[in-house]
């Protein structure tokens, strides 16, 4: 049997922020949804978040989460009382009670399966995460004897000397929770803090050790937000080795971003300061970048995407989008279109071998293949009450600096006019144009 | 009593560049101007800067400083002869003579009060900042008797064993003026170089006393542009941490710019590649980047700045700009308005709940509330000889691709029909339009 | 007499990649193109491209190279096998035989000059390149007694203690190729991989040096993409403290990309997130970036070129460019011009002092002295067919939201009237208007 708590009851002071330090985001997910999903791997019997300042706000965060179970920790007297107010939750529990730090999101499941494991195989009452940390500054510090833990002195409660220790606490344990229910209530507010600490079973308890981690990246802590950058930095560097070993080229690594979920294939290249972030997939041999923004979108085989904004839309294959273009969310662009420079495109279907090459707002629309959309054409989907839609068909030809007046119907092989403003619907092969004729005046100016 | 002594006469060779050394710059101030300011803080009875080299250059670019006495010093014989040629102006003259560096521009004012501290409270001739730095190259190496300084030797002139010494002199010192001006006429040109060092004053006086500095990027010297370089990166990761300690979140900090002088608010989020350049000031929860570039101008509460670039203008609170908008000096945004993609706004005051959301162009406008403006909007304020105005009420409408010639008054609640060119006042309530019918013409091209 | 080989037969399998490895890209150039380019300094009289994986691939990418020789190893048995595959083409050759790794493109001309020197002044049978790398993984392990080299065991062939080594073999060597032929057919598969290994030959020499590189950069090899993306940091890092020195300021040289080729003069300012590809030309004074994309263009003094992509253009001085500008191929804009933005130019030519400020399409035209085109002006230069050519002379005032529909031809000290569509000619001083006359109809819409 596994219980997992995770403690987010914190404010977070010295983040400076009227949002609780554990809703704070990396990589697009916040600190305490990060470490919910990484026990979920566990696959617990149960998860407790231990919450308390600006509860509510935390549990929103969490609404479309299951089978965890919020306790309410009020006041927040340290991280032995979060405990103590869990315990009547487990009253008769028999099993491992993993204890996880909600400000602590890089813990790997594969390092709490390691201190699950230590503990169990060696029969101790509890077994916890200690690394060496080059700058320990902050953390508690560890004292060992041999593979055994004799105590852990709170950094704020350190003398100068016990600071010089370099082996720190991570905050995470497994305990056998039989052992830990019997010395819970024994715990005091001993401290400078007068906090009730959880470290502070551990001389209470007979056989305590470590699970020392090599990488000491993975139990940074977040304090501040130069913490929480220092953590995003790690994330990203992780992501993006990853997708390195995978067969990804990055021109220049550190300026790109990458969120975790999403998916590249092979010889893709991503160019300086591009953003792949939410749900998105990249297939192989695609471009990607400089400056390109991509956000739950997919887009396929040997496309390019140049200095571009993409939403939640669907780019098929041979696609080429960019520079200076807005893909808005609902758009699907089939195989073999272009899509230029400052073009805007909105909640549209645009068919296959499309042109858009310059300066044009299409929302709302359908546009049938081998179209070709002038220069400056403007859909005006919007009557100053309702968005309309705009139908074109295949081959047809909109002439630059066309406005097409939504709802509105444009057949196949049209030819639209220049300069024409359409509010009629356009038959299968007719020529549409709303056009004066040209006046030349002579001798308006003289020559300078 | 206190003078400080900028020595910014040199050309600074290796720089490779049309302009003096000094008037390089760091986060968008020169490195001579950044050094008066933090003399200025010390308030000193004096500020002399000595210059030599394109001294008019010089001048020029602290024509909007006050209390500083410039000394030409001609021809340029080293640091010593610069004292010298200062010294006709001190005579008579009791107090401390602080000399800075004019291509030292990271020290702090706290340093130099520790430094005229030291030399006060020792009772020396002379205190001077020194720091062990990793790789000493380009820098005098200062030998030291206990506490006390026993010679500093220039790196050119260093043997190779006196190389190996890796504590350096920054090139600053607190002199006790009187003890300096009894030994400064007895300096000598007896080295490489034939200049006269200001650092052989050091074997002439009695007691001169180091005052070690922790930090060595405090010293960061600028011999060329690689220096520079580190030098801005030093001052930018300065700035950066501080953000990030008063609750900022920069996402990806070594790829954004801030200035010194802007202000930032609690739970901001600064995007990848911002940068937040000039008097800026950034209010509480708001979202900029990534790729904007905000320069003397004001995002209030709730605002979000994508991809955009703005210059000296204001936009209020809950406004959303972007992406690839911009918003040129004179503008002001008033509350919960909106700005898409592909727009420029110049000179123009845009009222509440106001929507441009493609591709226009408003210049030198009054818009009132509650109007949108359609897609393709340009007002046509050059005449071809001056710029005129354009007044649009509040609750427009104005249609797609609508030229206004300015100069031009649009009532309230005025409909303009799209693709309209606008040449003449539009009252309340009226409908303006310019077009054609559209004529369709069939059977104009054959179904391919 | 100097043969050079280039071993580029392998697959590369950890790229994970349909390309062979040594046609991946550092800096726009491919690996093998790199070392060849390197090679071709040392004028040799032979240069070998030892070829297997996806040969034909491999020659296509040098078809534009001359005086190279393509020897097919097929199978490929290893860097012994590919010499053993080569010594036919070396019967009766007298001289020495410098071996290149495809996948190790950042070796100086400079160093392999040295290599050569040093087989010859010592009268080595062969010397090859040593280095201490801090992290020796995946390097095969050089074991020396004095200068001279004992043997040389692969990382996959290697013991515990051997790996401990930190001395590491670049694979690049310089053969005395009598001595190298007398051994070569006595090579053995006697290894865990069943490969001929060339560092087999050591043990069966008399007598091999060293030369051992100071800066392991030079022989970072390439086993997948982290090492692709370390040789482009380390390669950018070169170009631009060149380019420091020389008197470029980079104001975030670690977010900025430079082409080998590119030319950079003295006092530009390069801004964050810029990238100066292909072979550029940026003359003094000139303002690059923040976020400028420039290839193959020459930028004359003084101009600027902010957040904007130009293309094989050619911007000729004080000119401004940007934000958001877009100059496609084949561009030449004349002296002290203005592009603002969202303005995309292709294929022409802007004369002197031409205003082209926002929101337009120029195409395929020429544009004279002194011309001003409003916003939102577009040339349609395709009418579905073929693109064709506009011509306006100088001291034109095109009104906004312009079309000229090419071919077109609109003469000296024209006016043409904002909205018109032009589809005649105009000739000089003559003004060209299509306009319908605006109607104002009253009490269309109340007040709210």
């Amino acid at each position: 049997m596994l219980s997992v708590a995770i403690l987010a009851a914190g404010k977070g002071t010295r983040m400076v922020s009227n949002l609780p330090k554990v809703l704070h985001k990396l990589s697009g997910e916040t600190l305490l949804k990060r470490i919910i999903n990484t026990s979920k791997k566990l696959n617990p019997d149960k998860i407790f978040v231990v919450i308390g300042h600006k509860p509510f706000l935390i549990k929103d965060s969490l609404s479309d989460v299951k089978d965890i179970s919020f306790i309410l920790q009020e006041p927040q007297l340290g991280t032995g009382h979060a405990i103590q107010v869990l315990s009547k939750e487990l009253i008769d529990y028999k099993g491992d009670l993993l204890i996880l730090n909600g400000d602590v999101p890089l813990i790997r499941t594969e390092s709490l399966k390691e201190l699950i494991k230590v503990r169990e195989s060696n029969n101790a009452d509890v077994s916890l995460v200690t690394t060496k940390k080059e700058s320990p500054f902050g953390y508690g510090r560890v004292f060992k004897k041999d593979n055994l833990i004799e105590k852990i002195i709170e950094e704020k409660d350190c003398t100068v000397t016990e600071k010089l220790n370099n082996t720190v606490n991570a905050g995470i344990y497994c305990f056998d929770w039989s052992k830990l229910s019997e010395v819970l209530s024994n715990l005091e507010t001993n401290n400078n803090q007068k906090e009730i600490y959880l470290t502070d079973t551990i001389s209470l308890l007979e056989k305590s050790i470590s699970y020392d981690l090599k990488e000491e990246e993975e139990i940074q802590g977040i304090n501040n937000r130069i913490d929480l950058a220092r953590c995003e930095q790690i994330l990203q560097r992780r992501i993006k080795k990853k997708h390195m070993k995978n067969g990804v080229t990055f021109v220049n690594p550190e300026s790109t971003t990458v969120s975790e979920e999403s998916i590249i294939g092979i010889d893709v290249i991503i160019e300086a300061n591009s953003h792949i972030r939410g749900f998105s997939e990249i297939s192989d041999n695609c471009i990607i970048g400089p400056n390109s923004y991509i956000e739950n979108s997919s887009i396929k085989k040997n496309s390019k995407v140049v200095n571009s904004t993409i939403f939640n839309s669907e780019i098929m294959d041979n696609v080429c989008i960019g520079p200076y273009s807005h893909i808005r969310p609902g758009c699907s662009i089939c195989p073999d279109s272009k899509v230029g420079n400052y073009v805007e495109i909105k909640n549209s279907h645009i068919g296959k071998s499309v042109k858009v090459n310059h300066l044009s707002y299409i929302g709302d629309s359908n546009i049938g293949k081998n179209t070709n959309i002038g220069a400056g054409t403007i859909t005006a989907n919007f009557n100053g009450t309702k968005k309309n839609q705009t139908f074109i068909g295949d081959n047809c030809s909109i002439g630059s600096n066309t406005v097409l007046i939504a709802p509105i119907n444009v057949g196949h092989s049209v030819t639209i006019g220049a300069g024409s403003v359409i509010n009629k619907n356009v038959e299968n092969n007719a020529l549409a144009i709303s056009r004066v004729k040209q006046l030349n005046i002579k001798n308006w100016k003289k020559i300078n």
